[in-house]
């Protein structure tokens, strides 16, 4: 990451610019919501985080929400006058040409109009996305993307998410939904999906809630994906099949994605790519042999390089690539 | 279809255009090779059909086709002078970039330069793609996604391909191979692939071939995919059978392609799509209740308008298109 000083350097030199143009990042996960300020060049200036309150009153999460952005505000050294926006990445469904949200993970949650609350509640314009896509727009603006004009990104991690990147810009398709691709088939006469209840779709799988819980089915006694990974890697064979399934369905799904995109990259993160090389290596070579010739050439498979800040660095990013795209 | 002095009037009126700005269409299948002249309005000012002839001497082949492009100018009252340029669609795999084609369907054809030679032939700028990418083209531009931003085209025929159009531009991939929908995954361990030889992909099931072929491994006798439709329409029970699990194979797949790209519209052509609508009416109902529910809301799934000439009228869409975005 380059020094705070040529960041801000990068950052001021905008045309019509008073002061830093940083945006305000915001995450709205199942498991933790974020919120970081982070400058044009990717550099994250503040980042706060806390675990996602399951089941509270609509009005109070939002609050917190919106205190935790004031806060990261504040740890950046600056005022909300001082923003030149706010990005929300949030899970789906959502509409984001109304700027509502319905998040699967968050019951509670139903068609709240959050781009207008926080408009309210920040005074600055406000740009909303579902998570995996504008997670997708931080790897590529900053991250494992840069420089690409197709990127897939797929988030496999509690479920299976996606964003992807179409002639340089994030395809967002009809109402901001495109791009759920834990949500394509790899056997339709296969496992029931916890994610949206239909049979045989890749998060019925590859999510690290399937690896689990099918780790168990088999009588292992295991935490997470990792575990299972690391007893498939000392040998254990139970683990091995579990493991072997879950690079086959991941690589069957990942197939389809290169062969529907011809992407240049497939970008992978979230917390089951822990495992590394034992799912790296194998996924690489079942692609790479199964993807129709050329498009299997032309891609490459890496691991995502924003760590746990993707989220609001993405966040930040759907609002500098809807800047460039109105100059555009 | 507008009369053909309407069209004339449209076609005339371009800025800087010395008369009619028509263009000539080749569309290289397995089947057929075919040729027309289209009007920037869509209409066909002529089309000519001929077999393509399998392994014959790889120059024989190329001089035929050109021919056929001449007859179609001929016939269509005009000189190579008055096209604005030609566009060829092809079957895959193709490299758009430098304009080398290696079409599985004529296997003598490998690295084949198509787009100089045709340039060397017509003396006029040529445009290439994937020939499901220029239906695709054909069908946003004056067929069935004519007005969408968004649009998925599948043809479902001996094999089957597709096209993608994202932001109302057509989307290529890293080297011009996207859009490959018939080798997405529906069951990764299930039945092997004629097209491109791993298992499960949607061509393996929903393909004419497939389904005559599983039909015929039930003992039903019939001779293309609409005979088991009928027999199934009928109560034939075997017939049913495989008729389903076409439908299912085909939803899930569709399924897929909504969840991904999020389309406004998915356009089905191809000859199984003769079906009607024991075909349209269960994908329909089934995409509807498996996709993600925004996604599943905001799709239409409709036929194709442009029947047998879809081929030349894409590949003129190509070079209309690509005229547009250089303007853009």
């Amino acid at each position: 990451m380059p020094a705070a000083g040529a960041a801000l350097a990068v950052a001021a030199g905008g045309p019509g610019t008073a002061g830093v143009r940083a945006v305000l990042g915001l995450d709205v996960g199942g498991t933790k919501i974020a919120a970081g300020v982070v400058d044009r060049s990717g550099d994250v200036r503040s980042f706060v985080v806390e675990p996602t309150r399951a089941g509270g009153a609509r009005g109070e999460d939002l609050e917190r929400l919106f205190e935790l952005g004031r806060r990261a505000v504040a740890e950046a050294g600056l005022a909300l006058d001082g923003l030149a926006g706010v990005g929300i990445g949030c899970g789906g469904p959502l509409d984001a040409t109304r700027g509502v949200v319905s998040p699967a993970h968050l019951p509670e949650w139903r068609e709240v109009p959050l781009v207008a609350l926080a408009e309210k509640a920040y005074k600055k314009p406000v740009e909303l996305d579902n998570d995996a896509t504008a997670a997708a727009a931080g790897e590529h603006r900053v991250g494992a993307g840069v420089g690409t004009s197709d990127m897939v990104y797929l988030t496999i991690s509690t479920g299976v998410g996606g964003g992807v990147v179409v002639g340089g810009r994030l395809h967002r398709g009809a109402t901001g939904n495109a791009g759920e691709l834990g949500h394509i088939t790899v056997d339709w006469r296969g496992r029931e999906c916890r994610g949206c209840g239909r049979r045989g779709c890749l998060e019925a799988y590859a999510s690290g809630t399937s690896i689990v819980e099918r780790a168990r089915e088999a009588d292992l006694e295991v935490a997470s994906a990792t575990d299972v990974a690391a007893a498939a890697g000392r040998g254990d064979a139970t683990a091995r099949a579990v493991w072997d399934e879950t690079v086959e369905a991941l690589a069957a799904g990942v197939t389809s994605i290169v062969n529907a995109f011809e992407p240049e990259v497939v970008v992978l993160g979230g917390g089951v790519t822990r495992a590394g090389e034992h799912l790296f290596a194998p996924v690489f070579e079942r692609v790479h042999a199964e993807a129709m010739t050329e498009a299997g050439r032309a891609v490459r498979i890496v691991p995502a390089a924003l760590g746990e800040r993707v989220g609001v660095v993405g966040a930040a990013a759907i609002v500098f690539e809807r800047e460039a795209a109105a100059h555009a």
